[in-house]
C-alpha cells in the first residue's frame, strides 16, 4: 500500500509572492501536485482557465457547494473560491503530495478536516515592501487595490497559527526555505515507519552471520 | 533580547556516519555549536582530546555528576559518557544552535529536560550495511564489534522515538535532509514571533500613505 500523500497549505496576501514561489518549489519538485481552485470572479489578464484557477459561475459553483464537492470554500471581495475536494483525495490516496494554495480561513477549515496537514504563511519583508508590491499591479482599481492591502494586513495577523512562516525577501532564499520544509516532512518519523522497517527487516540474517564467524 | 538557541539531538548506532554527517553540517553552517561530551573511555586512533571528546578519568566523572553538572550522561560497555551543561546552556542563553551527539538513553533525558530539542535519529540504510561498516572498522577486538552491533539493533529499534529519521545512503541527500530539518526549524512559527512583529510594525505608516492616496 502506498503512504497516503501529504497536504501542504500555502497562504499568504496578495504581494507575498507565493504564486512565484509556489511555481518554483514544482519546477524542482514535479512529482507534487497542485490543487486548482475554482473561483467565481473575471480571469485577470493572462490567468488562463484550468491553469490558475477554474473559472465556473455562481450558479454551478453553489450546485458543487450543495453537492459537498468542496473540501473548502471562502469568499473574498464578494467572489466564491473553493477547493475541489475529488481530485485532492485521489492525489492523496495515489501517495502524491498536494498543495492547496488558499486564504487564512480556508487553512482553518481544511486543518480541522485534515489535522496532519503542514500549513505555511508567506510574507512579505514588510509592509511598506508588500504596499509598493500591490500598487505595481496595475490590473486593478485603487479601491480593490486598497481592499487588498487592508486584507493583506487581516491575514498577515494570523500568520502566528500557521505550521511555517516564510518571508519572501530574497526569491532564491525563500524557495529553498520552502523546499526545506517539504524534504524535513518528509523526514518525520512518523513518514518513517515503513522505512525503517524495511532496514530492520534483515536484522535476523546479521545475527546469523556474525555468530558464523565466531 | 536573543531567542534563545534550539538544541537538535542527533543519535544514530556506529557505522550510520553520524559524526560524518554532523561535520557536513558545521562546514554549511558554522554558526551552530557543537557539544563536545565528556567520557571515560580511552580515546580511540585519530580521536583528539577537546575535539571529539573530553576524556576524563572515572573519578573526575562522578565529582561532576554529584555537582549537576551533567545535562545528561549514560553509561555503554562499561564506560561513562556525559553532556556538560554549562557550555550547552551558555549557547543557548546567547541565541546558537547547538547539537547534542548524544545516544537513545540520553536522548530520553534531553527531551524531558528540554522539550523543545528537536531530535533526529540517523540509520544505516540496511543492517547488512551496517554489519560492513562495523566490520571495516579495525580499530577494536570482535567481542567489542559484536556488542556494538547488537547494541545498533537495539538503538535502531527507538528511531521511531525521534522527530525526524535520516537514512544515511548517499551521504550528499543525507547532508541535505539534515541541513533542510535545520532551515524548516528556524522557519516554524513559534520561532518567527519577532520577525513578523517587525513585518507588521509599519502597518500604520501604511495606512496613513493609503489614506491620503484617497
Amino acid at each position: 500500500m502506498n503512504k497516503p500523500g501529504q497536504v501542504f497549505i500555502i497562504s499568504g496576501p496578495s504581494g507575498s509572492g507565493k504564486d512565484t514561489l509556489i511555481k518554483a518549489l514544482m519546477e524542482k519538485r514535479p512529482e507534487i501536485k497542485l490543487s486548482v481552485s475554482s473561483v467565481t470572479r473575471a480571469p485577470r489578464p493572462g490567468e488562463l482557465n484550468g491553469s490558475h484557477y477554474n473559472f465556473i459561475t455562481k450558479d454551478e459553483f453553489l450546485r458543487m457547494l450543495d453537492n459537498g464537492e468542496f473540501l473548502e470554500y471562502n469568499t473574498y471581495l464578494g467572489n466564491y473560491y473553493g477547493t475541489p475536494r475529488a481530485q485532492v483525495e485521489a492525489w492523496l490516496q495515489s501517495g502524491a503530495d498536494v498543495i492547496l494554495e488558499i486564504d487564512v480561513n480556508g487553512a482553518g477549515h481544511v486543518k480541522k478536516k485534515l489535522p496532519d496537514a503542514v500549513s505555511i504563511f508567506v510574507m512579505p519583508p514588510s509592509m511598506r515592501e508588500l504596499g509598493e508590491r500591490l500598487a505595481g499591479r496595475r490590473t486593478e482599481d485603487e479601491e480593490t487595490a486598497q481592499k487588498r492591502l487592508l486584507e493583506a494586513l487581516r491575514e498577515m495577523e494570523c500568520a502566528g497559527s500557521y505550521d511555517y512562516i516564510i518571508i519572501n525577501d530574497r526569491l532564491q532564499n525563500a524557495v529553498r526555505q520552502l523546499e526545506c520544509v517539504v524534504e524535513a516532512q518528509g523526514c518525520r518519523a512518523e513518514n518513517m515507519t515503513e522505512t525503517v522497517k524495511g532496514v530492520l527487516k534483515d536484522a535476523q540474517s546479521v545475527n546469523w552471520q556474525t555468530s558464523q564467524n565466531v
